[in-house]
């Protein structure tokens, strides 16, 4: 196990109903809200209502920032930095998704920078005092919602790249499960998919000591797994929608990752595949991660592919490790597919234009050729990316 | 799963050499420092004079408090607060395992409370404003480097209680695996117990949706039940301390407790043994937890047996429901015995003579009649430990 600092101080109100803590968690920060969301969902579906309803019976000023895209650009980031400094807000309530959290995290930040906050991007250590940021989630897959990392799009250059800090880590997180019973059925599957990329991840790192990140991993995989599909066939089934929320929390607020080694590969693979055709990110991750297992499975990874086939999916160690270790892979493929998630690149809208660029982009955004699981070559990338064809 | 309120905001520096950041994580607090720990180990293995070495080139006052007893008792405590209002400390520092902690807490509680500090057992509300606590963990058992709860003795009631809040969960926790390299085997076996005891209580609730934890709970209890007879073999096995040393953090600092309910059985009955007996807490548990199990195993409970059996031994589930469960307690007893804890009570000095009276408190201090797995009178309190001869 490496060396690691751990903190996820985030306080969770998980539960039905638990909206009814707003008030007090937000007047812990101030008065003047910047409420944050996407597009009508959030209005549809009752939520907006009932957080203005509180916000107003509270006496909260509350200034607003619609309309935060899928992935979230950099523009709007600017808009609700202007936002924060002509209201001078005191805190940023995000209501929604991944994207919705995201964006709010790079405003906590841009507040308190003069540059453009593009730069988070480029030196995580610009990214420094922040607005505090409660959060509403209303969809179980990112888990920003209890970390301190957000994505950012910047469409004028095609790039797609991560930013964070301790400082962005939401202060407090409503976790109420029925409001993700309206999620429709492809982004309940593509935000489960995104909750195994993160435990994946996390899992297949150079280091193999950390067996208990490990063990914690493959029980959240597992609750994944049995509950996504009782979440598409019975959307407004409590338990299912309770077991992937707090899933999504847990994939990524630094248990499975802490003590690990290595960065992502997968995840630096699909933001090309976003920036580049503005495809949803867990559904890009269900399509790379299989074809990537492939590619990377040999002699020194073969015993990892193993256990994850055998504790994630029950399936008997034979003694054949290759064979194992593909039948993990081919389940895991089967599960993605199973859950209704198309999975080649031509049926989101990719053909092979662009597929070199992709790789070439992928390189020089990460650092998956020194520090990838199994270190990867732009030719390599490619190959992964023909492979999902 | 039921509603919940989670929050672990301890900040964790975990790894050897990791006490490098103790200075910082002090001076956020104040530079007048209690320093907290037990009997001379900490003294031997040096941990102390590390400690003390960084607290005087960084220009900290110190007080010291030596001498916390295995079950911390009140008398300490009151002793700990004298030293508090006397020398105007910042910030505790407690060196040690759970009981030096414990104790630390109910002392930092203690400072800004003027009644006797045994009314926080009775009535947690009391527990209000309390000093920042930071520790360095030299012993993987209790968990209580991560979260809010103590348990404090008194012996001349004969009372073992617990106490706990929000206020109380440390700051910071230095978790140096190296530094449990000279825990000796029979409290290595004891502090895995311990471990395991606190998964097991959480484990088995009332109600079975909460599937997450469950999963996350049998992943940290495969890692204790892979990793103790390790660090038994070889104590200075990196591997093995740091897996169980982060497995005691998370198995109580809410992750597998949280959307579960219930009060804990097995402990209620063996804080009794220990106010009694004054034996180590984790063989009391060790000894109990088998016998309880088969004491609720019922038509009612026998699915979640079967699950532990299953996921947690590896024990193939046949379809003979009880069978498998059985088995299942059966795998539990014999770990425990192979680490070589004393599996009866004669083994640690308890003879027949106050079985009815230590059911009949365990009962009177607990909620587990009403609240329990599976309800228990005080004749079922006595049945179960009947069954440790």
């Amino acid at each position: 196990m490496k060396n690691f600092v751990f903190q996820a101080p985030t306080k969770i109100a998980f539960g039905e109903g638990q909206i009814s803590h707003l008030p007090k968690l937000l007047a812990e920060h101030g008065q003047k809200v910047l409420l944050v969301y996407g597009g009508g969902s959030v209005k549809r579906n009752g939520i907006y209502e009932a957080a203005i309803g509180l916000l107003a019976e509270n006496k909260f000023i509350v200034t607003e920032l619609a309309g935060v895209e899928p992935n979230p650009r950099i523009e709007t980031v600017l808009k609700g930095r202007e936002l924060c400094l002509e209201n001078e807000i005191d805190v940023i309530l995000a209501i929604g998704g991944g994207s919705t959290i995201d964006c709010s995290k790079a405003i906590a930040a841009a507040r308190y920078y003069d540059g453009n906050p593009w730069d988070f991007t480029q030196d995580r250590s610009l990214v420094g005092e922040a607005l505090p940021l409660v959060t509403i989630l209303t969809m179980s897959a990112t888990g920003s919602e209890m970390n301190g990392g957000a994505v950012i799009t910047n469409l004028a250059t095609q790039e797609k790249l991560g930013m964070g800090g301790p400082t962005l880590i939401p202060k407090a997180s409503i976790l109420d499960p029925t409001y993700t019973y309206s999620v429709p059925t492809i982004q309940t599957a593509a935000g489960s998919a995104d909750i195994m990329s993160h435990l994946i991840e996390n899992y297949f790192s150079r280091n193999t000591t950390a067996a208990l990140q490990d063990r914690i991993a493959e029980g959240i995989m597992k609750t994944v797994i049995a509950y996504t599909p009782v979440a598409l066939a019975e959307p407004t089934s409590y338990e299912a929608r309770a077991n992937l929320m707090w899933s999504s929390s847990l994939a990524l607020n630094g248990l499975t990752g802490s003590g690990k080694e290595g960065t992502w590969t997968c995840h630096a693979i699909e933001h090309e595949l976003s920036a580049f055709y503005d495809i949803t990110h867990g559904i890009g991750l269900a399509i790379v991660i299989p074809r990537w297992m492939e590619h990377v499975l040999n002699e020194q990874t073969v015993s990892q592919f193993v256990a994850f086939a055998v504790n994630v999916f029950g399936i008997e160690a034979t003694g054949d490790d290759f064979a194992v270790a593909r039948a993990g892979i081919k389940a895991l493929y089967e599960t993605f597919a199973s859950w209704g998630i198309p999975m080649t690149l031509p049926e989101v809208g990719i053909d092979e234009s662009k597929l070199a660029l992709m790789a070439e982009k992928a390189i020089e955004h990460s650092a998956i050729t020194k520090h990838g699981f199994v270190s990867l070559e732009a030719k390599d990338v490619e190959a992964i990316l023909k492979n999902c064809f």
